[in-house]
């Protein structure tokens, strides 16, 4: 069966920072999930169906943080400053050119940015999400899509949480509202 | 110990659909909260800060719904429609006339209503939570007033859940986002 036409891929805060073991704030489930959003890249590329590459960037005086991440920033801890390799895309996820690439300021992809407008012009009904963190960018976005009206698929296993317990926790709750929760196996299959 | 006065608490969704126990979609953990939150509306009462009651209202037709809840309306079972007694906030909750009351149509209290700008023209830095229920309107709620730079107080037992182990995963979430997560008794006391 072929899946209906009008998804988007939206891949959030998939950056060396978060990833890479050695990323200033490295979330521990992030990196087993690169081969699986690499794939589920793949199957939007080959479908052409747009594709959202939505990150971080924080100001290295940290005049933009979030207010949790005052403190960091004031005592020298920085990440995902633009012009650091921290702040780049994990190098097997890296953007095409006619990908879209979204700064967004806070945790979730639809604050103060043109997600919405981008998708609603190009008439996207479903988006399936991926990428990290559950708790904070991950269920915040997820909240502003069912909120939007938009269809949403959740690929549990190409996204992560410092915890398998916090992952799980937060994928009843997003399953909850209405949510679609399949593996990248069952998505790309289906 | 004085708290600082630039408080306001928001109240989430006390109404009688979503807490009496033969409400239409009663939250199991919300009734027994009621006497807490009355506590905490007598202490902002007492010392003259700000009130949100913020609450859903649905079109009795479901046009307005969210997505996840269209199946409900279209069998029949609505709630929270304007009009019925389940629309109305629980009786020791009440507003009194110089309190806000504000309608989000979403889980959001921020998503298109006046809130931010409500509290901006009070100057109100810090936000203090409570109501139902725990993975929706309240997480949803909590991760806007954190990405728009409200400190943020979530009182642990005047939120509630349909069950202890949802409340108790989303509290953990809520609290890694630097929210002051504290019980009726502990805040009131301070």
């Amino acid at each position: 069966m072929s899946r209906e036409p009008l998804q988007a891929l939206i891949i959030i805060d998939m950056q060396n920072d978060f990833v890479l073991p050695d990323g200033a704030v490295c979330v521990a489930g992030a990196a087993a999930t690169v081969p699986r959003i690499s794939r589920l890249l793949s199957h939007f590329r080959q479908h052409k169906r747009p594709v959202f590459h939505v990150i971080r960037e924080y100001r290295a005086d940290g005049s933009d943080v979030d207010g949790f991440r005052k403190e960091s920033f004031a005592s020298g801890k920085t990440f995902v400053v633009p012009g650091t390799s921290g702040c780049e895309i994990v190098e097997p996820l890296q953007p095409t050119a006619d990908e879209y690439r979204l700064v967004k300021p806070r945790f979730s992809a639809f604050m103060q940015t043109p997600l919405d407008m981008l998708l609603r012009r190009l008439a996207i009904p479903e988006l399936v999400v991926c990428g990290t963190q559950y708790p904070n960018c991950i269920r915040a976005t997820v909240l502003d899509a069912v909120s939007l009206d938009y269809q949403v698929t959740l690929v549990t296993d190409a996204t992560s949480a410092q915890t398998t317990e916090i992952a799980a926790a937060n994928i009843v709750d997003i399953a909850n509202i209405g949510v679609t929760c399949l593996t990248t196996e069952h998505f790309v299959s289906e």
